[in-house]
């Protein structure tokens, strides 16, 4: 693999070394959290310095970090019907926006009919108007916002979506998992009730990820029980190798965030310059705030399947949207949702760079796609000829 | 740790020396697994090979393995309602003996009021009397019984189950999780329709299991939604490192089977002897067939918080029952469901062997066992003075 490059960190990063040394330190400490002998206490130490490490991270209380099998499984917790602040009304219906994650667009515990979907713009951000629309109109609702979309890392405004949501009595979920690591933000500025977060997108492992629950916010219903373990709010012994793991991959993310977005970002641009050198060339929501890592184009009559599929066989892995159906190509949703011809939607690519992705990665990726949006343009004569 | 005795191998289990290997191998192939470039693809290999000797260790099919997050969850997702075969008339009422784990006893995705608890006799074994009048008397039913018990190691009559369950037109649920590794089985042997195993119970990582459906078994519904992993079966990012370190544990376990279950019951039955050197000494199911490993056992007067602290301080860590109730020391529901009275259940020790534990550990467990029961008598006779 030492000629490939890797430019598919969307989809998941490579293990940083501080989570690769935080499993092997983790091995050694093999009891179970829930023991009450040395052997338990030594591995519950663990599972707890790592609570603190992310609660940190995004200015969470150590209690009300969760920790669940990655990202979905989060996103599945946080989506609970009945969920309320203090006196409040619980809410009883279901706002997510059109381009959020298949994870949260399958809406949890709520019933189909209790979820309907707030449009974004044609730039791909949330379209605030539909939202108050949605709002003014019904029961509270727990409204779904993702940080930044991991298709065209486009950054959401949940700010102020956190402000229109609370003024209308409902609760605010935002999946930070493709923010995390990239952009700085935590409970505070993005006014959220809960966050998403996901080990393997910061360097950590597959297979973990948190829900942090800003104080308050109560009737959390555990999605497994059968076991005391996260308070309650999620049975069965904890991972905890990978939740270390998460903890040294957030400290290092955390502490090496201002660089990494500074370095990776010149980088981005200069492949996203590359690519506009061939005529027909469009990057996707390149006007509004996005990812400081993120490219997701096309070019007029560029197939996606075939472009990954060409990009692999030049060494450069890419990606179409997202990885999330089993090896299958699918339109974007994101794309739609943003009012792309399905034709366009069929044609995304998105190149995504992080920590390690160096000036020769980008030359060498441009290097190949230079070749192949010459295949493609023959192609395109060809077939018109 | 050097001079630590660890004897609480059924709370979970060292790594093995091949699971640790698999894990730095699976660091390298560190793409996505259902990203289709190749960094996706040797990702994706990993996983079904894990997926393939799974499947092998139990004779199932690899479509038929379901990876998810560990037992807990693999019990949640087997305990579906409405699950069925064929033509024939689908589950609608849950039936679990009353010894099972804390994640079965939950009941699932089973309305409370779907779910009745089948008796145990005062060996600790299924009451199948008891089961058939359950069934004769209702719906179509899915049954859980466990293979081998976490607190007694009682060997259930899981074959003379299966043949009950199915003549009456139900489905079998077996809780495998303790027996995998220990004794030989596999889905022929038990007739089980579906079988849970855990990772951390044979030598692999925290944070995996797996659930292994027998063919023709429909209905099984997804507990995560949102993407087409695991065939529908189980949203969410693949824990790579995690299923790879669990099919080596696997490989490893199946092939010192023999050698290891053998050389632990020498160990545990000289273990259990010394024990029974102590006067009052009761050996909870010891008049039935168990697991090679286990040993739970009380002494007249002995408080299991006590005695678990005081093995704890001498270096043995051993447990009070099973570990999942976040360290607190509860009475044991499994000796509650035998008929013995609190006191006895309060005072119920675990030992639990594996393939590493030594002749030392063993005597160095039983000095530290002869100073104890030394005090507590001591206690008992200070008590009643």
């Amino acid at each position: 693999m030492a000629d490939r490059v890797y430019l598919d960190w969307n989809a998941t990063t490579p293990l940083r070394p501080e989570a690769k040394a935080a499993m092997v330190a983790a091995w050694d400490q093999s009891g179970n959290p829930s023991s009450v002998h040395s052997e338990g206490r030594k591995a519950r130490r663990l599972v707890e310095d790592a609570r603190g490490t992310i609660a940190q991270a995004v200015g969470g209380r150590p209690q009300d970090v969760v920790f669940l099998s990655g990202g979905t499984e989060a996103n599945a917790l946080a989506l609970t019907p009945r969920l309320r602040r203090g006196a409040a009304a619980p809410v009883v219906r279901l706002l997510v926006s059109a381009i959020e994650h298949a994870s949260v667009l399958a809406g949890g515990r709520f019933a189909a009919g209790a979820i309907e979907q707030i449009r974004v713009t044609s730039t791909g951000v949330i379209d605030l108007g539909h939202l108050r629309a949605l709002l003014a109109d019904g029961a509270p609702a727990l409204v779904s916002v993702m940080l930044a979309n991991n298709e065209t890392g486009a950054i959401q405004p949940v700010a102020e979506v956190a402000d229109i949501v609370h003024a209308a009595g409902g609760l605010l979920h935002v999946d930070a998992i493709q923010a995390f690591g990239k952009i700085p933000f935590d409970l505070g500025s993005t006014g959220a009730d809960m966050l998403t977060l996901s080990a393997h997108k910061i360097g950590g492992p597959k297979g973990v990820g948190a829900l942090v629950v800003a104080e308050g916010v109560e009737g959390l219903e555990s999605l497994l029980r059968g076991g005391g373990q996260e308070l309650g709010r999620r049975a069965g012994t904890e991972n905890v190798t990978g939740i270390t793991a998460f903890g040294a991959a957030a400290a290092a993310a955390m502490a090496a965030l201002g660089d990494d977005a500074g370095r990776v970002r010149v980088l981005r641009d200069r492949l996203e310059q590359g690519l506009r050198e061939t005529p027909g060339t469009i990057v996707f929501s390149d006007h509004i705030e996005r990812l400081p890592n993120t490219i997701l184009f096309t070019a007029a009559g560029m197939k996606a399947e075939t472009a990954v599929i060409g990009f692999d066989l030049a060494g450069v892995a890419v990606s179409s949207g997202s990885a999330c159906s089993s090896g299958k190509v699918q339109p974007s949703h994101v794309l739609a949702a943003m009012g792309y011809r399905s034709d366009v939607a069929q044609g995304a690519v998105r190149l995504s760079l992080g920590w390690s992705t160096s000036e020769t990665d980008v030359e060498l990726a441009l290097k190949a796609w230079r070749k192949l949006a010459d295949t493609l343009v023959r192609g395109e004569r060809r077939n018109t000829a």
